[in-house]
């Protein structure tokens, strides 16, 4: 919204607990994302990331196909790397210990201390100034709780608007005119992949996972809504031989 | 100084290029730190790091013990890992190829591409906001260039600064209390490690790598001042033999 309008926006939001800060065990914070957008051409900088690796959505993406998490992603309860998503997501919602690991992985040497520093920034501009609930005590005894910061910045303040935009799209081109790595064809800047899969998924639709699906007609009978008169017949048993549903 | 006076403070530089962003085997940004502090009992949240893995110092310590860099930090020219800190160094240098990964390292399944989203709003408040140079562009025929942002924001916007203090100091304390890690002994928040160095320093002396007390000596010979007037009588030959110099 901030962007359509020629500002800078900034957004943070934190969340239930699952990023275990470096040397604990226990998840203290949310995912925590940062998210950031300005204008520019062809097309604004749209920054939107979680501060942990990954979010719980790639764990519960990874259960339900049955697949085992990648190295550096998650932590059991006792603090140690784990591959068992099924485990971790159990774990945290029974906040009996593990989660997610900060962007920067499970130690300091590969800057895991630096994600849980991103991870509190967010907590400061969500929870600390609103005087709002920290993510460790969100989602505790059916509550939620979660806060959120939000931010516009009129770039006027520093100088002429339209020149600030050139001045940045100019280098998020350099940036895609870089050279690229041995074996990489493409180098992307922020918000460009989101506009591409955009585009992409207004033409051809969108696959969604077998299971989701079940779920989604799970939660359709539950709420008394009758899901074939929203998205005609559905063939459940027979999409489950392929791994998604279009 | 923004946190002395009660204020949550922000700065940013962006540095000579070093960071290669994802897809990339050109370093485009710099080490590109973000740094926010905040006030908070017994001590402030005081966050400043690099948004690469590591700082190029890093690199140049591993140089100049001549060990190998640990796998995730650094980039060859062809844009594939390296654990050689001085070909690394040599290349940002003559802008050849490489340089160190973002914070997430080289791809984007453990999210190298958050890395350099972080390095691109430092370059955002620091570089464009300003209409100065990004960091592609600085140390180039014998020009620096690199710009900073700073910003000091007051609590008092968002109620009474006292209670946010509070409620910022009891998260951190909680952090500190949490559970810790198989192993682990301590829980960190950002900023304590330096008050303990700080504190440890002043009493203890600093450790200098004897490399660095050699190039000490010759940029004191070089700007004709007598090191040994400051300093006392230095014997490098047998500190040679340790690896540090008190």
């Amino acid at each position: 919204m901030a962007c359509d309008e020629g500002l800078i926006g900034f957004a943070v939001t934190n969340s239930e607990a699952i990023m275990v800060p470096t040397f604990s065990r226990l998840a203290m914070l949310g995912s925590n994302p940062i998210a950031i957008s300005m204008p520019a051409k062809p097309y604004p900088f749209f920054f939107d990331a979680s501060t942990t690796v990954v979010t719980r959505g790639k764990l519960e993406v990874y259960n339900k196909n049955g697949k085992p998490l990648p190295e550096g992603w998650a932590l059991d309860k006792n603090g140690k790397g784990s591959s068992d998503a099924a485990d971790v997501l159990k774990n945290i919602v029974a906040k009996n210990g593990g989660g997610i690991m900060p962007l920067g992985g499970e130690f300091e040497q590969s800057g895991g201390h630096k994600g849980y520093g991103y991870g509190m920034i967010c907590e400061i501009f969500s929870s600390i100034l609103s005087m709002g609930i920290t993510s460790n005590h969100t989602h505790i005894g059916g509550k939620g709780g979660t806060c959120h910061g939000f931010c516009a910045i009129d770039p006027k303040i520093f100088g002429d608007p339209c020149k600030i935009e050139e001045h940045l799209s100019t280098f998020l081109q350099e940036l895609r005119d870089a050279p690229k790595a041995e074996g990489a064809t493409r180098i992307y800047t922020h918000g460009e992949k989101e506009i591409i899969a955009y585009a992409d998924r207004m033409e051809n639709g969108i696959d969604v996972n077998v299971n989701t699906v079940i779920e989604m007609v799970d939660f359709c009978k539950f709420v008394g809504l009758d899901v074939e008169e929203y998205l005609g017949k559905l063939d459940l048993e027979s999409a489950k031989n392929s791994s998604s549903y279009n």
